[in-house]
C-alpha cells in the first residue's frame, strides 16, 4: 500500500472511464447486462443499512434547511422503498434488450446486403433533482440498453446518490462487468455539470429530469445533445356533441387521479353550444374533489363557483388542485387556444363527431393526441413499454413516451463480396 | 396603392410566417405538395434568364473578390443546370410521401387504439454554403415531407438564392399553396444567422451543411436541436486475409472515384502480415491515379514512394488525392486507431476471416459500418432512398444517410371510448 494517496479523478477521468465501460456494454449480451441488473437489485436490498444510513444524512441536512414535508418524503429511503427499487430493476432485466433490432433491411440491387440495426447511444448523461430513485432508475435503463451512464443529481440526495452509486459499482464488479458502466459527478459541483454539458465526445446524449427550470437550462446551455422531457400544460376539449359520462369521467379522471404529474389536466375547454349541459356536471364533480376551478367570463356565468382566470392561467402547469376552464367558438378557436398555450405534451377532444375528431387528432401538433380518452394514459407503462426514460416533448429523436428503444441509437451495416460504386 | 411603403419584415416576422404556412402543409396531402414541386421545377425552366441574369451578379463578385476557378464553378448557374435542378425537383414529387406512415400501432389491454404516425417537424432551417442549387434542394425534400423552409445561404450566393426563392415561392402561391413555405433570410446577414440559431419555438430543427468550421459553429452555437451533417476521416482496413483484387478495387474506389466527398478513404490500414503482399498492388494502382502517399514508417519500407506520415495526417480529411497509410498490429490496433481518429462517418474492412468481419462490424462505432464494399456506398442515393438531406455523424434522431423519413417526426394517437386510467 502506497502511502501517499492516489489523486482525486477528474471529472475528464470519470468520463473516460465511462467511455470507456460504454464500449464494453456495447458488445456485451442481454443475458450479461441482466446478472448486471439482478446483481443491482440484490445489492440495494442487501445494503439497505448503508444506504439509509446515508440517506439520514441527507434526511437531517433536509430539515435543518428548512425543507418542506412532502420534499423530505420523497427524499426518504427505507427498506420497503429500497424493495421496491430492487422490483423495479429486476423488472427492467426482465424486458426485451433493444440494442440488435433490425429496424430496416433489404439487398441492393448490387447485391450489397444493408441492415440498420439498433445500437447503444455509448454514454447517457442524466441531470435531475431530488428524488434518490432516479439514480437507479436511470443507471438501470441505460445499462439495459447498452449504455454508461453519467449520473449528476440533486445536492439534497447527494449522500444517499453517492452511496447508490457505489452499491452499484460493486454489484456491476461482482458480475465481471465494469464498474464505470456506472459514475456520478455530485462531487464537483455546479462547475461540473457545466462540464458536462460541454463534454461533446465523451457524452453521447443528455437527458435532464425535473422542474421546468433545470430542463430549460439543459436545453439552452448544453452542446451534447439533449432529450428534452418537458412539462406539460394539458388541454381537454369537450365538443358540442360530447357525451356527458365521458366528459366528466375523462375530466375528473385527467385531473385529480394525480394531479402532480406532467400527463394531468391543466386547462379544460368547452364548446359554447355545450357549456350549460356539460360545465355544471363536470364541474360540479371537480368542485367534490377540492378543485379550483379558474374561469373565464362565460365560464363563470355558468358555473360560479370559481375564480376569474387571466393569461397567466393558460400558461400555467398547476400540478396541483386548480383547472383553468374556457368557453370556445369551436373547434377552430379551441386548436388556436392549444396551439398558443400548450407545451405539445398531450391533449385530448371529446367528441362523437368523426370530422371533429379526425381535424382534432391531425391538425393539433403535441406529442400525444387523443379521442376520448384520458390525458393520463400518456406513460411509457400504459403504452406497454415495461419502462419509462421520460416523455420527450420535443421533436428530435423522440416524442412522447421513451422506453429502451428511445435510449437507443442505430447503424448502417453493409455487407460486399467486393463491391464498388460504378 | 399606398404612397408609404411597408415596413420590410423582420427575421422574426418571417420565422412567423413560415410556422404559420408549415402547420397548413402539415396537412396538405401529398398530391398539393406534387404539384407544388411540379410547379417549382416549371418555374425554374421558365424563369432562367432571370436566374441567370442574377447568377451573373454573384460571379462577377466572385471574380472581383478572386475566387478560384472551381468554387466559381459551383457557383454558376445555367439553362442545363437549371433543367437539372428542375428534374432533381420532379424525380422529389415521384417519390412516396413520408407524411401519415404509421410506424408502430396496436390496442391495448383496455381497448385503447395506439397509433404512432410520422408528421412534419414543422420549420426546417438550413443554415448552408456556395452552391445555389442547395437552396432549391433543400426547398424540395422539405416541401415534400411536409416542411416550411426558412433558408440561410452563402454570401456567395446570394443574388441567385434570393431570386431562386422568388421564383419558389411565386411557383408556390399559383397553386394555391402558401408562399412562406420557403422563406430566405439572407437579407439579415450574419446576425440572421445568430437569431436562426436561437429562434427556439418557431424552428423546429436546424441543418448545417457546408465546411467543417460552419457545422462546428452551427452545432456549439444553436439553441435550436440540430441534426449534424459531419465530416468523414473515413477508414479502410485491409485485414491479413484480404483478397488481393478486392483490396486493390475498393481502396482504389474508395480513394479515387470522388475523392472530394465526405465518402472518399482518407486513411488505410493495413495488418502488418498483409503489408508486403497488398500495399504495392494496392499502393501502385493509386501512384499512378496520381494519390500522394503518406505512409509511416512500416508503409515507406514496403513502399518507398511517399512522404511521411505525422499525426496530422490522421485526423485530416484531404478531399483530394492524398491518403494516409499505417501499418497495424491486428484488429484490435486498427480498431483502436479508428476510435481515436475516425470522425465516425464510415468505415470498411477488406477481409475474409468470419469472425474478425463480426467483430469489426460490431465494436466500430461509427454511422456505417462495412465488410468488402466500397465506402463510397455511404450515400442516400445508393441506399435506395431516392433523395438524400445530408449524411448525419451523430447519434440522435438520424445516423448515416438521411432520406424524407429523416426530416419527420412523429406523434402518437390514441383512440379511445370514455377510457380513464384505474
Amino acid at each position: 500500500m502506497s502511502l501517499i494517496a492516489a489523486p482525486a479523478p477528474s471529472l475528464t477521468d470519470k468520463l473516460t472511464a465511462a467511455k470507456a465501460a460504454s464500449r464494453v456494454l456495447a458488445t456485451a449480451t442481454a443475458d450479461r447486462k441482466d446478472d448486471g441488473l439482478r446483481a443491482i437489485a440484490a445489492a440495494l436490498v442487501a445494503n439497505a443499512d448503508r444506504i439509509v444510513e446515508a440517506n439520514g444524512l441527507d434526511l437531517a441536512n433536509a430539515r435543518e434547511n428548512g425543507v418542506g414535508a412532502s420534499l423530505q418524503d420523497r427524499l426518504r429511503l427505507d427498506a420497503d422503498r429500497l424493495a421496491g427499487l430492487a422490483s423495479a430493476t429486476e423488472l427492467v432485466a426482465s424486458l426485451v434488450d433493444p440494442v440488435g433490432e433490425s429496424v430496416r433491411g433489404k439487398v441492393l440491387p448490387n447485391g450489397l446486403r444493408l441492415d440498420q440495426v439498433r445500437v447503444p447511444f455509448g454514454v447517457v448523461g442524466a441531470i435531475y433533482e431530488a428524488r434518490p430513485n432516479v439514480t437507479v432508475d436511470i443507471a438501470a435503463l441505460a445499462l439495459k440498453s447498452g449504455n454508461a451512464a453519467v449520473l449528476r443529481g440533486g445536492s439534497a440526495a447527494q449522500q444517499s446518490n453517492r452511496v447508490l452509486v457505489e452499491v452499484m459499482r460493486e454489484a456491476l464488479a461482482g458480475v465481471g462487468l465494469p464498474a464505470d458502466a456506472v459514475v456520478t459527478i455530485d462531487e464537483f459541483g455546479r462547475d461540473g455539470a457545466g462540464e458536462l454539458m460541454r463534454a461533446r465526445g465523451l457524452v453521447d446524449v443528455l437527458i435532464p429530469r425535473g422542474s421546468a427550470e433545470l430542463i430549460d437550462t439543459v436545453v439552452r446551455e448544453s452542446k451534447v445533445p439533449v432529450i428534452e422531457t418537458g412539462a406539460g400544460v394539458v388541454h381537454v376539449f369537450l365538443d358540442a356533441s360530447a357525451d356527458e359520462t365521458w366528459a366528466v369521467d375523462i375530466v375528473q379522471n385527467a385531473k385529480v387521479q394525480r394531479p402532480s404529474v406532467c400527463n394531468a389536466l391543466e386547462t379544460l375547454l368547452v364548446h359554447r353550444d355545450a357549456a350549460e349541459r356539460l360545465l355544471p356536471p363536470v364541474l360540479g364533480a371537480l368542485r367534490a374533489s377540492g378543485v379550483t376551478i379558474h374561469g373565464d367570463e362565460r365560464t363563470l356565468e355558468v358555473f360560479p363557483d370559481g375564480v376569474p382566470a387571466t393569461d397567466d392561467d393558460w400558461a400555467t402547469e398547476y400540478m396541483g388542485l386548480d383547472l383553468a376552464v374556457r368557453v370556445v367558438a369551436d373547434v377552430d378557436e379551441a386548436m388556436e387556444h392549444i396551439a398558443r398555450w400548450s407545451t405539445h405534451h398531450t391533449e385530448s377532444i371529446v367528441t362523437n363527431d368523426l370530422a371533429t375528431a379526425e381535424r382534432f387528432l391531425a391538425e393539433v401538433d403535441s406529442a400525444v393526441v387523443m379521442v376520448n380518452a384520458s390525458t393520463r394514459f400518456t406513460d411509457g407503462g400504459e403504452f406497454g413499454f415495461g419502462a419509462e426514460v421520460g416523455i420527450s416533448t420535443q421533436k428530435l429523436h423522440a416524442r412522447g413516451p421513451m422506453g429502451l428503444a428511445e435510449l437507443t441509437s442505430s447503424k448502417w451495416v453493409v455487407r460486399g463480396r467486393g463491391q464498388v460504386r460504378g
